[in-house]
């Protein structure tokens, strides 16, 4: 039975580009899982599989059809448990849900901010529209003026990282030795940077940068290989 | 064989306040070992057990001293097996890590600028001495002129510990279900800061009050047991 991935993506279809989309790919990747990918614009997602208000990643395995980035973690690791292990333990399931909060509170708000132009200029028509909507009605203000007034710099991005900084001076991933889920979550909000600037912003010569190369290399350089905007 | 645990303390030997020593308190606790403390002042920690350049916490169990509170935990991980985990395996001992990193890097000098002052009032007058030197040759200006500049407010407190409310929302403790080592890296800070501030400054009715409430109770109130500066 083969897997499904349902996973963001630009005018391009190709272009695959949601931070949470990333961390399963990197997941299945790392439990050795093949799957077919289904790119999906901003305004079909809530669609998807007979749905009303899905959020991507949707994972379809067989009959089961599992929604939100940890919990298709949570679920591969149940199904898939004599491949490796994406948590090594319950320690490391429960940490995950810190780097997670850490990752989308701290990090995720800087990176959005750089990227956001950019975002909207990769969409088919349709989804410009959706796109636009929602997220000037959450701004109270225009994309342009969100981006003019809100923007991050490589700064930013540099001081928000300085805890994976200073962690990587004592063990190569948050992992431990090897690359875990955990790694994954970071991973993702760095390769959603990554496919929108063309090149990494990290701190040149930081353990940061080095950290993403050797992600980005992994497995058959699934991450590196991405569709980066044009 | 008695465990002795040689903890920073101020000019009240009772009151011991160092971060890094209340983690390893929690974690002895949480292992139910006894112990006996022996405080030290500033000026006395680097010959600690007949060392040079020693730094609280140090533990001395039977023949095996160990310094560092991520190393004691370690030490006591393996040394005590039997006892409840601080890590529940691998995958927690390395995220951990990352939990310390963001800690040591974004929580602590929060919690360092709004107690700088008082740690200094709570010293006697050798340790006075030492503190002033120490800090003021690393600041590049005297305690009152880096209070009057740097200091922190309770905002910058909550601004910072938005990871941890985050996550709270989605389960009890870092550890998961049960607090780990994990937490106990977080309450030390709090713990440092409630010592010196008389009673919290944590957000009321915030997700990381109620955490921080139940891990003062915990072990018998070992937490809210602590000395309180003057």
């Amino acid at each position: 039975m083969t897997i499904k991935l349902y996973e963001l993506c630009g005018a391009d279809n190709k272009m695959v580009f949601s931070p949470h989309c990333w961390k399963v790919r990197m997941a299945l990747a790392h439990k050795g899982l093949s799957y077919e990918t289904e790119p999906v614009g901003f305004s079909k997602v809530a669609r998807i599989e007979e749905g009303e208000s899905r959020r991507v990643p949707v994972l379809r395995d067989g009959e089961n059809i599992i929604e939100d980035s940890y919990k298709i973690a949570l679920y591969l690791e149940e199904k898939y448990p004599d491949r490796p292990s994406l948590f090594n333990g319950e320690g490391g399931k429960a940490a995950t849900q810190f780097v997670t909060a850490w990752s989308q509170n701290q990090l995720h708000p800087i990176v959005a901010r750089l990227v956001l132009i950019q975002i909207y200029h990769s969409l088919n028509d349709e989804d410009k529209v959706h796109f636009r909507t929602t997220r000037e009605k959450t701004f109270g203000m225009t994309l342009e003026d969100f981006s003019a007034t809100r923007g991050a710099s490589s700064t930013d991005l540099h001081n928000v990282l300085v805890p994976l900084e200073a962690m990587l001076a004592d063990q190569p991933f948050i992992g431990g030795q090897t690359p875990l889920y955990a790694d994954y979550v970071v991973f993702g909000a760095l390769q959603w940077l990554r496919i929108f600037k063309g090149q990494s912003l990290l701190k040149k010569g930081s353990k940061a940068e080095a950290w993403m190369e050797t992600l980005l290399d992994m497995y058959d350089g699934a991450g590196r290989a991405a569709t980066i905007a044009a």
